[in-house]
């Protein structure tokens, strides 16, 4: 990914105007729309929506996220979305586009964990970074897949932020709980190479989960270690980990990690978590710091959010992601 | 407008799924988009969103109602909606396509209504039936604007469903409880050529409204009306009387003519209102037996809607309206 | 209650403004705020507010009701509400004041209802008609008991609209299920004046009570009966009953005789209600053939309510009552 | 099933209070619970819940559906519910009991759908009638299925009330709109018996689904239909059409073909259904003249319920069909 | 309170199925339902719901608490809950159940606060630890009253999370806001023994109050003292202080303690509270370093929470309460 | 402003009872209403409300915000509201009076600024210091003509909380992104005057305007420096910039500085801001270390509040602000 003037040969979409509530709902932060994997060449970036919930074990309706994270953006076109802090703006620095979602019938977790799997090869094949709208966190699976087939299982580590460690023992059958053990379990994810951070919760299952895996050598920062050692003491240990352990970087980001304050529209929320500035200065800093191959951002569940403030977060989460790799980039 | 086979040489918008929660925001009922005016020739019917609610008086945020229209389609592609009352799908009969929403800044009213007028005027040039997504109702003025300038202020009728006359007396400054009383003072509209249905509430300067209005031939069919006589009785009269005034009728429909359970997303709202079936019945047979030149569908209020309620009404109200012409050019 | 021009020589209550949204809450339809009960001479009509809910069995809130129906009205000043299907402004016809609300601390029923029934007592006093927003429905024992102090406990019917008979049987204890109950066991209700219209539900003790009242000559007309008969029936022979009952009738209207969908905002629905428009017919109806004595729009409930729904039907309720009692007044 | 008097010997589930907000959420209108099959012997009626919802084509969250309609009763123990104009209380002349709800991990259609089944099973083998919460209405498949075991497929009728056909051609993926297709489809259900009443919408498929089962004897009674003819005339035809075609008739109401101002909380809402009192007085006329073999009420879903209106209205719909079966059986 | 292996010989109440929203509403984290008095011997925690509001100053709504933080429970069954930063589960280290609601008829304040007092010297009397679920902090006085009847007046210290102190000086009608005033009046509590954290809010009284209260030994740490010491010193001065004036704690948690953002869902809420986060450390701390002989957790007003995240955390507060207290107990 | 002892000569508006929640809607915290602009004398602080959002770029609706802080008061009567940290009560030491609002149709930004800007001239020729509760930030551009008008253009300086810094480069036409920028322009105000804090957010425009205004002098303080140096750190600098530009200070607070989670109800929230906590401890710190000519709070926009959170925490940020003010006069 090189720092290179943005050229966008690629058609705009564009209703007529310059209101952020104006047309059909828009691409994300009106990025260009790119239907055909064969459009994607040139590309640094692109966003493809998961709209999937069926593995969701307790409130349904992220399904509805990919639309909620796009329509949360409240500034309009242009494509220009400047990080005040990094003083880089990324839709400038890399070339974005929006690839559309997966999503057909019938709608089973299934299906479109086979069809996103086939979506991200393209992305990958292209040579950029897939950004994956959720839906539910079984995506990880797909993008471990994906990943895996593309780098190899060692080519990459993951950061991952989230209320639940994600790796359940029984594998079985796949769902929202377990897409990082049954990535392992396939040969798709060196347990080794993955990092949590934020996990709490009051799981029957989890000590045991954490044990095994934790033998196995994947590191779990749960909650009361990121308030006791304060989140930068975390964030360096987390970056060096990853760093030692493969070339890039897949950050996978449960919009969870957030306390339901800061995150009402999730569907498996735990109290006590991250507030969105810190989420956002830690995605931003692991981007700018690690070589990010891919991003997730999921469990948005427009039913239950309140005022859009769980798509709001999200959708800066990425803008923030992207902002640190633009930084990276110019470097 | 003639009853053959579509053809739609314009290219469909298609996120590559077929699940109506999948990629960005859609069109209208998942028809083409076509943004350029160049394009629009061929086109039987074109959907407009107006995004504005500057002119609105009591409760805001009419702006989003336009797409909050488009998200409440629950079905998704393909672009087929048949009416199984009519035995006829809109879709098929007649050439819809989205022409996006006007919308620059600044977002005043003036500037939103001069966008809103040039586009009119290109669809009417092109020999389509406008159907606009409201939006406040200050928007009627422009639409009487560009339909006397295309038919003359005779040329057309107005049906107009709503809780309001909308024909306040003063008109220096425009807003949403006096587009048509503007356009009659502007010359775009004869007094005598428009009918009210659903009239209600305690505004105080109503019944010298009613009374000026009414000694100039401008029909008000208060809801108590509509109860005694019933709504068969009163269509019957409304559509003697339309076809008597003139060769063609703009069908308004202000959702608030709707009772506010039934459309509780409206700004200004009035107990003892219609029921929806009752106001889809009443929009398909004047469709169906009038002959329609422009159709507004207006006030959806989604910041204060529930479950969609109000938006799903406003499309299933545009669904039958269009089923009505279709039927109709069938004949 | 003379059909005199009004004179308001009460102050005014103006914010400087005139939008309906601007200053703090208005009062009942922007009348004037009169608050020392010496100056309620030459009223017609007293609006008082009754925010308690301490009797309510199942969701409170209805505290919040009198303030809720305040701010329903969506027109703002002037205090002109005219009736288009009358033909009338009560406003104009009627000298309407707003005596704010009861409630002081403690805010027990027992300390709120004395505080009422002192000042129904200076409303009656000065020959007006008391107009009480509820709150919950246990308001009717003080509101009795003022009557019965005023004009003898058999100089009054109640004509009573509810979805709960409100006639429990145990009237150690007030709740909002047993005012009627209680002020006819405490003599200040002759049972065979009341009838009530709308009644439904599957309480376990409902029908001894219909059963032990009947046999006492109360009339109760269930929601299956208003279906079969039609409305319009049903009230003629309300009517009729009432007026050989009594000389005056207090209205009394629980908004949860509405169907839920039309009412949301109650703390006890009943599925299978009236529709707002026949309540607002039924009431007006009854205002204009009826000696209207009192009336109270209770169990109003904001923190249930939806996008205003309920409070809006309650607002409206009370104006096409004062309508039906100035278009009596002026015949 | 005999009107004698209700014995309960099984344990009463009670929290130590009558308030109906108190303890753990309650049984089905505070019947007893009864978890073990093998002592539903001598019940008339058992209640399961289907917390399902994972083959719902747009909004899910029906899975909280069945503790929603148990968590509507507001009136507490003890458990009587007299109906009022049928003058009987169904929880006095039947043994109604409360089953619990299927529901294990991992939580799919397949796995859920079988665990019904075998609920239903045993409801079945004990003589008495299944009444199934919902849920998505996939649920009609297994309940289809056992009713065929039991009965045969010719042994019993549907009557259908919903805004859907759930008829699709398509069968190979089960999902919520073609539960009864695949019941044709596989055996357990005669098409010439199940009637359709308040179907509308603009699916695309609707027309050949509904020309390809009516060449099949299957009728669907259309949304327009009953405004046209009235739902009396069209309960008159569906009666004597049930009658004529099976000993027994399962009903089957998906809340959805309430209007969605009735019943907002539904995962794919049309506009333009029927008013609560309507399918009340519907559901009770077909229970009392009809023989219930089985019930279900679905596509509940909290998630988006405004108020618990949907939720209480589906509590009545459970109740009146309750009430017309004892009213039958005690004829 | 031994540190035990669990035995349970009590019957587990379960609907067939583990998936959480399965079945009527579950107890507190699925522990046994012990109803009858007699059999909580052997209990450790006996966890008792208080739906009562009938004292609330102003919105209402808390009698909805105790079934919403029971609700609130996002794992199901089994009944285990490890604490991942205290490397126990309290479940299995303590026999924990759950006594139900008190609640009859009628519910007042009097009625519902002697039968509260009754069940609580059951749990005392078996020696276990009351939880109470509210409700509206008025019960405070019933805990104080049956503490004091166990362990005598100085037999008990208290600590108070609250955004008020709770000790208005006129007590001589109960409310929410002088529980502990009215304690200490009775003599069932000494002032010196109470220390209140997080105090905030503009209440004409409080001044006066805190000077009162101050000079008798009352400690109250205001918000600010909160945010300038750090709640880590505020905590240490707290467990000193307590474990010098009495030999065990009552803990008792207003859940307005949190800043609104993290417990919308509270009755009289006061901006600029605790985070979640800070809360569940502090409470499991508490519960860790002090012999904890009763918890209350109160006000949690479902009315209007949003998203459930306000009985979301009260659900936490209670498990970070049990874990601390496990934790204790395997000292 | 003088520390004087207060006299309230002006007459008390009080509905009959001391209940919160009783009565139309209260003034400011129940301080007396003075709506004659010759009564203003010897006031020294008047609350007007600025009910306005014609100039919102995104979600409209804080056009209620100033009736919605006034609902936000939970005391009641009397108007006394204490500060428990500063151990003074503002209302006891300053005049405090609420002037109603500006509002008249038709309700354009231009008209509605003209009257504000009338209002503010009385207000200030009093000498007392306007408190304007928004309504939209475009209010700050009245506020600075009125400032300017009276103290000079260099008179006064600016603290400013907000997510943005409102100073477009573009301002022909005034919307709420430039009111600050347009006062510039028209002379009323001094770039190097003002300090920005809490900026973020991913606007194309903002790094130009950073650049420009920084160039002048203008400072802007974003929400990572916030963070990065801590906010005591930042207040230090502001207090001292402040003090060394002008002798008096325009505090201006734009709800959305706080994160959303804190502030749910403003129409361009951006992810990331700060706490409420924080919020009220930095105006009371200024307020009290600054001598503060004029104070706004604006952008509360109740039609996407959530339980109140956003008004209850403007009205608090009043009330700290009149605590500083009350706790510096009496120095």
């Amino acid at each position: 990914m090189s720092g290179r003037a943005p050229e966008h040969p690629m058609p705009r979409r564009d209703y007529g105007g310059d209101l952020p509530y104006a047309g059909p709902g828009p691409t994300f932060a009106h990025v260009p729309l790119v239907l055909e994997p064969a459009d994607l060449a040139g590309a640094d970036v692109v966003v493809i929506g998961a709209p999937l919930d069926q593995a969701t074990s307790y409130r349904p309706g992220a399904r509805f996220g990919p639309r909620a994270i796009r329509d949360a953006d409240i500034v309009g076109p242009p494509a220009a979305r400047p990080n005040l802090a990094l003083g880089v703006d990324p839709l400038a620095v890399l070339r974005v586009v929006d690839h559309g979602d997966v999503g057909s019938y019938p709608n089973t977790v299934e299906s479109l964990h086979a069809e996103l799997r086939t979506a991200l090869g393209h992305v990958l094949d292209a040579g950029a970074v897939p950004v994956v709208l959720g839906g539910d966190h079984s995506v990880a699976l797909p993008m471990a897949q994906a990943l895996s087939a593309r780098f190899g299982a060692h080519g990459f580590a993951v950061a991952h932020f989230d209320a639940h460690g994600d790796v359940e023992l029984e594998t079985d059958v796949l769902d929202h709980g377990n897409p990082f053990s049954t990535a392992i379990a396939q040969g798709h994810l060196s347990a080794a190479n993955k990092v949590a951070i934020g996990v709490r919760g009051y799981w029957p299952t989890a000590p045991d989960e954490l044990a095994y895996w934790g033998a196995r050598g994947l590191r779990t920062v749960i909650m009361d270690e990121v308030v006791e050692r304060g989140l930068g003491a975390v964030l360096d240990e987390v970056i060096e980990r990853l760093q030692s352990r493969a070339p890039r970087v897949y950050l996978s980001v449960d919009m969870d990690v957030l306390d339901p304050a800061f995150a009402p529209g999730t569907g498996t929320p735990e109290p006590g978590g991250l507030a969105t500035r810190e989420l956002l200065l830690a995605v931003r800093r692991l981007a700018r710091e690690l070589d990010i191959c891919a991003l997730d951002v999921v469990e948005v569940n427009p039913m239950i959010d309140v005022a859009g403030i769980t798509a709001g977060a999200a959708h800066a989460v990425v803008l923030e992601a992207l902002g640190g790799m633009a930084a990276r980039s110019t470097l």
